[in-house]
């Protein structure tokens, strides 16, 4: 039995380092970059207050497990913003996955790889809604500064359309919501004028 | 809809605030002092991952929702030491969580302000297990350090434990287990030598 409890506190201490895993986006009230954790805790609270947004029924439990655990993988591959993400850092993150989880005690390693796995692939209704809301806060952080993050990366508005249209897989309703704050945010000058970057 | 969906995320932009609240306790990998979102993600991942140990039968979802939210009052109180919290306190935070649970929509916003009078009364197995966590991660982050933080704050090995024996009333072996590994860290001079405080 201490072993066990030994085993998962070392899991426990090896996910700490989520807290230096700093984020592109930064905070809505104080000009600082994010981390995974405090991504992790936020998207867990929305998906809390949000929920009823969904479009298919979920089992909330199920999706805030997967919100809680899915940048963990993070420790070894670091943050990989979402316009830039190749198949060279989806091996990578399987093989993290591998190593994190396989810290744990047998079953339950395997209970939050195959939960990582499930978040990935997209194929149910709690793995959508999940992706929306990771989607979302980024989204929400952005808008809050008028673009601001868009314009210094160079990210075109129909690059964050596309790219974040899988919002809409969770929900149709939020997606809606989200888009035409962006639009709004392309209307007022958020990000930058593409003909003017190609000219340089 | 639209109205409910923007007072949600209003409720969404404020608690970004708890970011910014910085804690006593350190991170166990890195010399930096952790904040109230990072707190409430990790000990989400120790409900998960410890539940096992609960003394009775818990409702995990609760336990989880309890933690997300528990720390949000601070918002408005600042974080307050477990060694040193008072009335005063106490009133300051009731307040608080009026407030801050009163930006949600009617209903959720109850529900949610209920969650954390629930958290702090202390009378359900959820309850009592979601304290169990909150107050096992500082000690396990200071005993990560030899007890260094309860050294350097002049917290004495047997408030230490009088304070944290709550750990104890949502599981008995997790309270064991770090009773008997604080005992170990005050045999290895982990705390002052209350006689030589005392002498000075």
């Amino acid at each position: 039995m201490q072993d066990r409890l030994k085993q998962q506190l070392q899991f426990i201490y090896e996910i700490d380092k989520v807290k230096s895993i700093i984020r592109r986006t930064r905070l809505f009230h104080v000009d600082k970059r994010e981390n995974d954790a405090e991504h992790s805790w936020h998207i867990c609270m929305m998906a809390l207050v949000l929920k009823e947004y969904a479009d298919d029924e979920i089992d909330i439990l199920k999706v805030i497990k997967m919100l809680l655990i899915h940048d963990l993988v993070e420790i070894d591959t670091g943050d990989i913003i979402v316009y830039s993400k190749t198949q060279v850092h989806v091996e990578a993150e399987e093989k993290a996955a591998k190593r994190i989880f396989g810290l744990l005690p047998d079953g339950q390693g395997d209970e939050y790889y195959n939960m990582w796995v499930e978040f990935e692939d997209q194929k149910t209704a709690e793995a959508r809604f999940a992706m929306t809301l990771d989607r979302m806060e980024p989204i929400l952080q952005c808008l809050y500064r008028g673009g601001e993050d868009w314009r210094i990366n160079g990210i075109p508005y129909e690059k964050v359309i596309k790219t974040n249209s899988k919002v809409a897989n969770g929900s149709k309703h939020l997606w809606d919501y989200v888009k035409s704050e962006i639009g709004q945010c392309n209307t007022n000058g958020g990000f930058k004028d593409e003909k003017i970057i190609s000219e340089h």
